[in-house]
Order: C-alpha cells, then structure tokens, then sequence
C-alpha cells in the first residue's frame, strides 16, 4: 500500500469465516482500505468439518489461509491476531498483536458451542466449530477403538464402542452416520481382538424428530436411513449430564466413552466489546441495514449477527446467509462511500437445505423439489465440491472421496496430538 | 486369533517404523504369532517430514495407520502403547496400557535428535523426527513471517525473517532450500507490509562441506545450486549456543527467531531398557545376526542398532538400512523355527543416497553413476512416490507436487496448535 492509500477510508473486518471473508472480497473494487483480522491465519470450510473429525480429510484439505485466498485483492491487508477490545468512540480495535483504526467495522466471529449453562460438560462432549475441535474429536474416536482393542474387561469395551451424539441437526446427523460408517465398515478388519461391528451410535435428540429444520418427510427418511445403518436415533429425549462415562437423560443412564456436543450454538464475544443490545443467544441485535443501532458504521455479521428478515421471521446461522450478509454490507459501505442510493433492507434468501448421511444417502430441500437418497446424495457431494475454494482442493477432495467410497477406507487416521494420550 | 494361535511362538516387534513394519510383513508366512507395539497409531515416513515442515504436505499424506497397512496379516495384531520395561528374564515386554510375552523381541524404536549434551537448546531449535515436530516447525515458519508483517520494528523484522538451520547433512539440505522457496517465492505476493523477499536462511555446518555423506562433486554441487537460490552456506561453523534469538558461532552472533536443529541423532531408550553395551549415540551393539550379546531371541534393528558390517564399516541409519535388518531379523527367526539353515551374517547393501535442494534440482549417488540437477530431481520425486505406501497416498502425493509445481504454490499452510501463539 502506498502513501495515498493511508488516506482512504479505513474498513476493519474481523473474522475471515464466510461472512467476513465474503464481505472483504466484494470490496474489492470499492475505495477502501481493508484490514482482515482474525485469530486463525485460514479461513476453515466448517460444512465438511465432522469429515475431518471422522478421518475422512486432513484439516488442509478444508481450511485455506486467508491471505492466500486474497493474496490478488489489492486493497486488503490480513493480519494474525485476538481482539482484546473495541474502542467505539474512538474507533479503534484493540488486539493483541497491534492496534487498528477503523471508518467503518465489520464484526463476523461466528459461534461456538453452548452448553446451555453447563460449560463444565465441554471436557468430556466437545463441540465442532474449530479445526482444534475436529482433530480432538478424531483423536477421542480413534483412541476409543484403540482402548477396545486393549481392553479384557467386557463392560469397559462396550463403553468404548458406544458414542453418543447430543443434537440431531445436519452436524449431529452427519456425525452419526460417517461414525458408523468407520466403526462397522471402515476399521473391522483391522482389529484382532475387539468386533468393532458391535459399536453403538447414539444420536439424542431433545425435539421430537431429527433435522427439526426439514420437512417432515424428510426427517423421516433420515430416521429410517440412519436406522438401517444401525445408528439408534433417541428422539424426545433430553440430556440432564454430560461427564466422561456418558451422559444422563432424564429417566436414565447411557454410557458412552465419546460424547459429541451438536445441541446449541451461542455467538461470539463481539456484543460484549461494543456493548450492543443481544438476544439470549449473545447474538447482536442488528438493524435492517445489518448495522448496530446509533453506529451506522459498525456492522455485524453472520451467526454473532440477530437478524430479523423483512418477513419478520429469524435469519437462520447458515452458511449461505453468512455470505449474503457479507455482501449485503459490502454493498451498504460502498454504496456510502460512493454518495449512492443505500441499498434496500437486507432481505435473506433462502437457497435449501442439506444434510448426509451415509454412503449413497443424503437429504435435500430446496425451494422448489426435495431430495432424498442416492440422487440428493450425488447433488450434496457436488454442491460442496463447488463451495469448496480453489481447484487444487476441489480436486484432492473429489479424489478422496471417489477413492475412499470405492474402498471403503479412510485417509486421515491419525492419532497426533498426545494430550488425550493413555 | 483363535485358541490354536495362542500357542504359537510369539514374536513382540516395538516400534512400527521402517525397520519393525518391514519385519511384520516379512514375518507373514511364519508360524509366528506377531505383535507390533508403538506408541503412535502410524508409520511415519520420515524422508517427507521436510515437506510436512514446510507446508506443502499434510500430516496423513505421509503417515499412516499401522493396523491399516497390516490389515490382510492375519498372524500380526497390532496395539498402541509405550514400553516402560523390558524383563529378559521372564521374557515380558512392559507397556503403560499392557504386558506383552515374547518368544523373540525385535526392538525397532528408532533414534531421536541429539543435542550434543545441551538439551535445554531442544525448545528455542526444534529437530524434525516426528509429526508433531514437522507441525511445530511449520507453526514456527508460518508465524515468523505473521509476526513480520506486523511488526514495526526493522531489526525485529530482519530478525524474524533470518531461519537458521544447523547441520547440512540431507535433512538441513532439505529444509534449507525448502524454506527458502516458500519465502521468496511462495508467500510474496501476499505480504503488503514486509517483502518476504529478503528473507535470509543460513545453513551452518561444523564440517568443511554439505552433504557430508555424498562425494565432493555432489557437495559442491550441492552449495552452489543452495547459494544460487539464496541460501547462506557456513560451512567450519561451529555453534556454541542456541537460544530463542539466533545462535552463537565461534567468533560471532547470528540473530535468527526461527532456529532448526538438524545436526545429530541419539539412539531410543531401547538399549537401557535391556541394559545391553551402547556407542555413544546410545545404539546397542550387536552381533552378526543382530541381536543382543547373549540373549540370542532378543534382536535390536534400525537406528536403534549399532551394526558392525561384514567389511568392518558401521551400517549408516538410513530407511534402507532400517529395512534391510528388518528383512534379515525375520528371516533369521523364520529359519529357526523351521530349524533350518540360519542367514549368513547381515550385509549391508548400500543402495545410494538422494538429496533434494529445490525445485528441479537434486543430487543423487548410486552404485555406478552420480546425478545432479533436474535428472536428479525427477528420479528423487519418483523413487519417493514409489517408496510410499498405498496407491491413494501415491496419486494425491504425486498430485499436489505437480499443483505446487506448476503454480508455485503451498496447500498446508495451517497453524492450528496454539501453544506457541503470539
């Protein structure tokens, strides 16, 4: 950047996820100074996350650095670091690494998971929104087959060969369905003591039918289809404690050596720094044009965004609707800089919905047509391809997945990070 | 296993590394019952690690499950743990997770990085053996230049930007020309405060010349292709001390916040477990079949092994070497459970020695003929292509070398442990 450009007007994005990163790139023709801030140096494809935590691909293979993907763009600048604090008045972002100043912010941190209170059960049921997430998860699913395998006590097998799954959203879903998949396809024959073919998968579900945000139809071919796959689907039923033996529900016990956390997302700390109004899940709420109230210059986007759609229904935390408000506020700042008619209220279009479940199987809805089965499986495998970013991942995942599902193996089975170790 | 194999000979193999995994599978037709205990779930191989170090493979695209590459073998189970004892006399191996009984015990654990005494130096210069170091150095590399493009300060700069390499056997080679292929041509383009391109890589060597292994032209070579690319050579540099800020020399002060230590090795714990006579580097001393004086069912092969040759040479720790003691040790006790002829005394084959320096440029020596240049290179990416294990991981090594070639690019650019964040 040269000395003209330090006089333009500064944007601030902080988090590189869908939104922000979306936002940053429809930028690029816009006037502006932008500086991409987040705490990761990759921006990390989270719909195929639950791939990475059952073995299927390297975290690589789905988290990309930011400032690759916008090594082109000029005007934007990206840089490591935690944000400490934000200084409204100011207009200043505090971080650890350095200090930033901003005309117009955009804060897009995400969500993690929530434990409705009880943040003591993430120890023993971690979450999946993080790479660090997925290979914690990989590491407890793989050390829980290898414990089995040492063990000579019959009641701590079965607990190492149950896993229970806590929400039955696509997450919770799609977990279930590549767990069983490695447990009675993938790994049996690899093991000389323990029938892995016994393993349990539980998937628990307070509501009462899984993928609640499907159609009914929908969610009963799931049921059915995971079923088939020996996954037992416990709907009705709520989880009153989580520890590391397994959890309670009420009227009983269930004991699982590996619990996973899919039940609840909570925003990020954003609204705190700027001290906005929040709904209960800690999430900004935003006015039509995605800004704070009284800082027609500070914007919030994606899941830490509460976003009510000219409908009057609730914008979902999607990917998709990250990115249209990644654009929709993309939009705003350059229509402002330009002196431009402002864009109209941000308005969410709904594009479908997807989820998968196992080999040949997944679930589709979209507004005009639902799938299900083998076809809405080919269509979920496609779609993701295209999401994914860069031909050279495009193709080493398309390569993986054609070669793991004609040999029903796994590529990513490593045991590395020694903190869980026996 | 059925009742029938329990009693069997039992054949204990600790570590899966290229000595202890080519002794299982060449175990495979004895009337042997085989277990191979490691404390990774993975054989890693280590003439890639460099590339895992330096971003341009992922961690599973060069390990690989143990149990998976012995799957077919019925007579091998595989299990997962770390040796706290080893009784001879009551021939019982002592693991953290089990007690192995053993008829014969094949010791493969490999060799570590030696500091020549100065331990403390292993935190500020990480040596590269495992996984979980080539993932440290990566963080390393990728967060020297992060915190340059944040910082304001010159010398702080010049300072993040200088990776000090100690020792230029093919390891320090390796990394050397690797790092400086990321750093001027790589990541450039994506840097809008610092210019990447005056990144400085010294190669410190105590001896008079690179490659010390290799004959002098390749040597030669060897420098003037590291120096055409940029690299700082110091050959008859000896370094006194190492800290988080560079390392002394004899007569000097190099300031470097990335230092890697590639200058020597020290055997496994495996000689004090089994009190037998160790060198210096802590290998065991062993007999002409390779096993232990004394205890003629006790084997130790590999880096672990000091082996005496049949023409008075020590046996070099290569993967070659590794293989051939492991083929030689199950040979040895296949003969004698069919009480047949034993082997003559092992023979060191010498198959060559390779080196890569970067793009379209390696030194190769076989038997006849030396290579240098590209001829070199091409037949260093096919011999390791054909070296590692599984087609799968061959066509997606083979593809992401051809990418990164052509586009000049690096697809595992992830820092994803934390503990060493800014």
């Amino acid at each position: 950047m040269d000395a003209e450009a330090l006089s333009r007007p500064k944007v601030v994005i902080v988090g590189g996820g869908f939104a922000g990163l979306t936002a940053a790139t429809k930028l690029a023709k816009a006037d502006v100074e932008i500086t991409v801030l987040d705490r990761h140096n990759y921006h990390c494809f989270q719909p195929l996350l639950y791939q990475v935590a059952t073995a299927e691909l390297s975290p690589a293979d789905i988290a990309w650095p930011i400032r690759h993907v916008l090594r082109k763009q000029k005007n934007v600048r990206v840089l490591l670091g935690t944000v400490s604090s934000v200084d409204l008045a100011a207009r200043k972002v505090h971080a650890d690494t350095v200090t930033l100043d901003f005309d117009d912010l955009i804060l897009a941190t995400g969500a993690t998971h929530s434990y409705f209170g009880n943040d003591d059960w993430e120890k023993s049921a971690p979450g999946l929104k993080r790479i660090e997430d997925a290979t914690i998860i990989r590491r407890r699913l793989l050390m829980a087959f290898e414990r089995a395998e040492l063990s000579d006590d019959p009641a701590e097998r079965e607990r190492l060969l149950t896993f229970a799954i806590v929400g039955a959203g696509p997450t919770g879903v799609e977990l279930a369905g590549a767990i069983i998949e490695v447990a009675r396809q993938v790994m049996p024959s690899e093991f000389r003591r323990v029938d892995l073919r016994t393993a349990r998968v539980l998937l628990i579900e307070a509501g009462p039918r899984v993928l609640p945000a499907f159609p009914d139809a929908l969610s009963a071919y799931t049921r059915r289809s995971l079923e088939g796959m020996g996954v037992e689907v416990m709907t009705d039923t709520r989880v009153t404690k989580v520890d590391d033996q397994g959890v309670d529900i009420e009227g009983g016990r269930l004991d699982a050596a590996t619990v996973i956390w899919a039940a609840g997302v909570v925003a990020s700390d954003a609204g705190r720094w700027i001290d906005a109004p929040r709904d209960r899940a800690g999430r900004v709420i935003v006015t039509k044009d995605l800004s704070v109230p009284g800082h027609p210059n500070v914007f919030v986007v994606g899941d830490t965004a509460a976003v009510t759609d000219v409908d009057g229904s609730m914008v979902p935390g999607v990917a998709p609707a990250a990115k249209q408000m990644g654009i929709y506020v993309a939009d705003v700042i350059a229509s402002r800089r330009r002196e431009a008619v402002p864009p109209p209220p941000f308005k969410y279009k709904h594009q479908g919905d997807v989820a998968t479940i196992g080999r040949r199987s997944a679930v589709v809805k979209l507004p005009y047509v639902n799938l299900e089965g083998w076809i809405a499986w080919v269509f979920w495998c496609l779609a993701h391809i295209y999401f994914l970013i860069g031909t050279r991942n495009r193709i080493a995942v398309a390569f993986k997945w054609v070669w793991d599902y004609l040999t029903f193996q796994r590529g990513a089975r490593l045991i590395t990070d020694q903190r869980d170790q026996i």
